[in-house]
């Protein structure tokens, strides 16, 4: 299909004088924008190879004498049954190995998803990392309006902002609940919403086989039939419901993914010490145990279906008993499940810049930097939450998806290594500069200053005095005028009427079929 | 010595009825408090091989065709030109291999640094890292009184507020500037604080040759000479003028160190694109060759003194000229640095948690936990600044101090590696609690609740409404509250008052001797 160029300025009432593209034009350089990161560093490996024996033995014995339910699904029991597996019930138990094998016979180490823009197409696994925005949370946040119920506008709005930031390469699912529309119906809404105002890749609905089925026909519409059943269009995660369970309502969509070949990412969800051990060995063992047997899942349904393992361990507090992110814990378990899944040979997906912070303060700061960078040092090729999670996933803030993206910037520039050029080493400036003068007019400097650095646009440089003049704002303000920026210069990616005739054409006909008003 | 076990409550102004440790005891899990770090993860390499070659040829280059400028100090061009280096004026070139040839004949790999409490000394190198608070700056910023120079009152504060963070290991030098005392007699104050109210390693006076000897003779006057003689008792940085001069103040106190075998760390200073070229490589490049060269002089006034080869290196802005801190730059120069220490064999000196923020704001919070986790990944043996930075080095934050404490909680946690003992693995657990339960009453829960995970005292967890309810503080906020706490429950070390008696007339005697007021 064809996209259009038109550009269409949205959210006009919120335009300010002067404050469009041409006027940041001569002071923000130019900022590289590609599909996905390509990593030059090697993952950081926490365990050594008698750990991680010892990880999998714990999980095969795990998958052996405890087994895992697959509540409501009569089928994947039949399925597991075939298989060889021991099914008793709903309980399901597997011989050491039995996984494992099954998956590495089928499982693709890498693949592509591909979106309507071809410039936008993912490459998954290997050293490729993937960043997608925050997913899940009932409420927003910004410094103007406070926390709120999300609405269908703000969905609208989050994923136009996070077509405009460069450092994501993926337009996710739900960025918001839009608690406006009826719960029953709105997943409609929000693919329509990514596929009208974003040209990047999305994920699916994850939650109920209906849903599912419904993502695959928008995205068939969009992609062609012909197309989407030999390609990855779409992206879902199914996750268990920790521990040791995975029910109807995601083994329904998992089902539906992996007949059509779209990738599955297998994601045990787990806060150490409510839902697994309160240690990061047997949180490790139980989160590989359940990955391996629904990873098992999807390549019997369909040998050969993309598949993710999936990583979301995190910790509680044990005086509160509420979820903490952040924590050198989660760190430890995100690098080790890294190495896991790399023994699987499967990519790896993970989350990213946590918090348990109301506020886009100190606290969300310092715990999303460390929860992005232990997920990229993992090798993850897929992170969920990259940008805007606050108070542990209940709210997207909209001044923390712009502190974050600041900092998706800065993991890019940093996995991209050293450049040993002969520009690089700049040899030629030292010999010119010499002993006790400065750089700053040679000619190398002259000839790189435009890119020589990553160029943050919300980490204040400038003197106290300065900074002063300008109104003294704190990092969270001067978020909250980048991200009216980034919807004031949103650049619409236009969509083929024919397409957007059609997807409409199908989501009023697929509501008109459901009950009114199920609201969440 | 002795020292006495009184506990005295300071700063009894700030005292609130029912704050003291005894009211916290339930709630605080305690902490383990230890000496340093010793890390279990293996530094994270940025540069192969060939590139690690390509940076050291292009340093030993530099000091043979473009060579190092030692400004002010006859005695050092001396000392080169005997050991075979090119001395033209104050200009010195060295022939490729011979500074690390000359720092691998004497420069030892590891040692101690000790503190006046044995249970307190430090090891510098291998695998040990050394957390160290913030050095120089001449404002103080809290939440109560806002940014103002700093006096030493303040100084008396952080250093007592720094002796009380389990996770610091080092009470510093010039942990604020105190302004209010004459800058020519304050270095003896400042060395008498850290001697009184902590126990800890200290360093001595960086800048000028009288300084360092009053800092040797203080740290006589504690430990003995016979003692000093022998062993590491102070701790000092020499700073390069880059790029490549070296000038009397710092080769004056370097001469003294080395001299009375205390330790140097040889820490090239330099903010790309104005005082190295703007390029990772380059910077590198000239780094190594000034940290060869100083490290070698150390080698050459005393073959076998203790010495580190320090790297701080960040960026500046290319717009304004302003240095930036916690960058991508800074990250890949620091974890390249660390490699190269290791290939000459000496402990690596870098910086901690950096930033440009005036604020202990988001900013912060993301700038500062990235760079601790970079000189962390680096493989760091020594981080000056850990805690308390602000403003790229202007200012020493009292709320930033305590949400880095944090931070350095975390990095000597997740640095600790994964318990694989039986208890870590808790396969007992998985096995009682099955599928679809919770751990939360596990027996093994129970018996590990207390020590499970690292315990944050910022960063919040609860809910929005409780977190509402409690006066919806910032992490900020929060930290305003726990220095205080820290200063109500200070437990001073005490001072065999034999020692402080001698240390005060050693003070009052060098004053005398000196000029009034030469204030900063």
């Amino acid at each position: 299909m064809t996209t259009t160029s038109r550009r269409t300025r949205r959210d006009a009432k919120g335009g300010r004088p002067g404050r469009g593209r041409a006027a940041h034009a001569g002071r923000r350089p130019a900022t590289k924008r590609v599909p996905c990161i390509r990593r030059r560093l090697r993952p950081l490996d926490i365990l050594d190879e008698e750990g991680l024996a010892l990880i999998e033995r714990n999980a095969d014995e795990i998958l052996r004498d405890v087994g895992m339910e697959f509540r409501g699904d009569p089928e994947i029991l039949a399925i597991f049954r075939d298989a060889g597996a021991d099914v008793e019930g709903e309980h399901v138990r597997f011989e050491p190995g039995m996984c494992r094998r099954i998956i590495q016979a089928s499982a693709p180490r890498e693949f592509e998803q591909h979106a309507r823009n071809p410039a936008n197409t993912v490459r998954l696994g290997g050293a490729h990392t993937v960043l997608c925005p925050s997913w899940g949370p009932p409420f927003v946040h910004d410094l103007d309006a406070g926390r709120r119920y999300a609405t269908i506008d703000d969905f609208r709005r989050l994923v136009q902002i996070h077509h405009s930031i460069p450092y994501l390469h993926h337009s996710g699912g739900i960025v918001c609940e839009p608690v406006d529309v009826p719960a029953n119906k709105r997943h409609l809404d929000m693919l329509y919403h990514h596929i009208r105002y974003s040209d990047r890749p999305f994920m699916g609905a994850f939650i109920g086989e209906e849903r599912a089925q419904d993502a695959v026909d928008m995205a068939k519409t969009v992609f062609g039939d012909a197309f989407l059943r030999d390609n990855a269009c779409l992206y879902a995660v199914s996750n268990t419901n920790a521990p040791l369970v995975l029910d109807a309502s995601m083994s329904g969509s998992l089902k539906v993914y992996a007949r059509n070949n779209q990738p599955v990412a297998c994601t045990p969800w787990t806060l150490a010490g409510a839902m697994s051990p309160c240690t990061v060995a047997g949180t490790l063992a139980q989160v590989l145990a359940e990955a391996l047997a629904t990873l098992c899942l999807v390549q019997l349904v369909n040998p050969g279906a993309p598949c993710l393992m999936g990583a979301f361990a995190s910790t509680m507090s044990m005086r509160s008993g509420a979820p903490t992110f952040g924590t050198p814990e989660a760190g430890k378990m995100v690098l080790a499940s890294g190495q896991l899944a790399r023994r699987i040979g499967v990519p790896l997906h993970t989350v990213g810049s946590l918090s348990a912070s109301k506020l886009p303060d100190g606290q969300a700061g310092q715990e999303g930097a460390w929860s992005l960078l232990m997920a990229m040092l993992a090798g993850a090729n897929f992170i969920n939450h990259a940008t805007g999670w606050l108070e542990g996933g209940l709210v997207t803030g909209y001044e923390k998806t712009i502190l974050d993206a600041d900092l998706c910037g800065k993991v890019a520039s940093l996995f991209e290594g050293v450049d040993l050029s002969e520009n690089g080493q700049a040899m030629d400036a030292i010999r010119e500069v010499g002993p006790g003068a400065h750089f700053l007019g040679s000619a190398h400097t002259q000839a790189n200053f435009l890119t020589a650095f990553f160029a943050s646009t919300t980490c204040d440089a400038s003197s106290w005095e300065q900074w002063s003049a300008e109104g003294a704002l704190d990092a969270a303000r001067r978020a909250n005028s980048e991200w009216k920026r980034l919807l004031d210069d949103y650049e619409d990616p236009g969509l083929d009427p024919a397409v957007d005739e059609a997807l409409q054409a199908f989501i009023s006909r697929r509501k008109e079929s459901m009950p009114d008003a199920e609201y969440f």
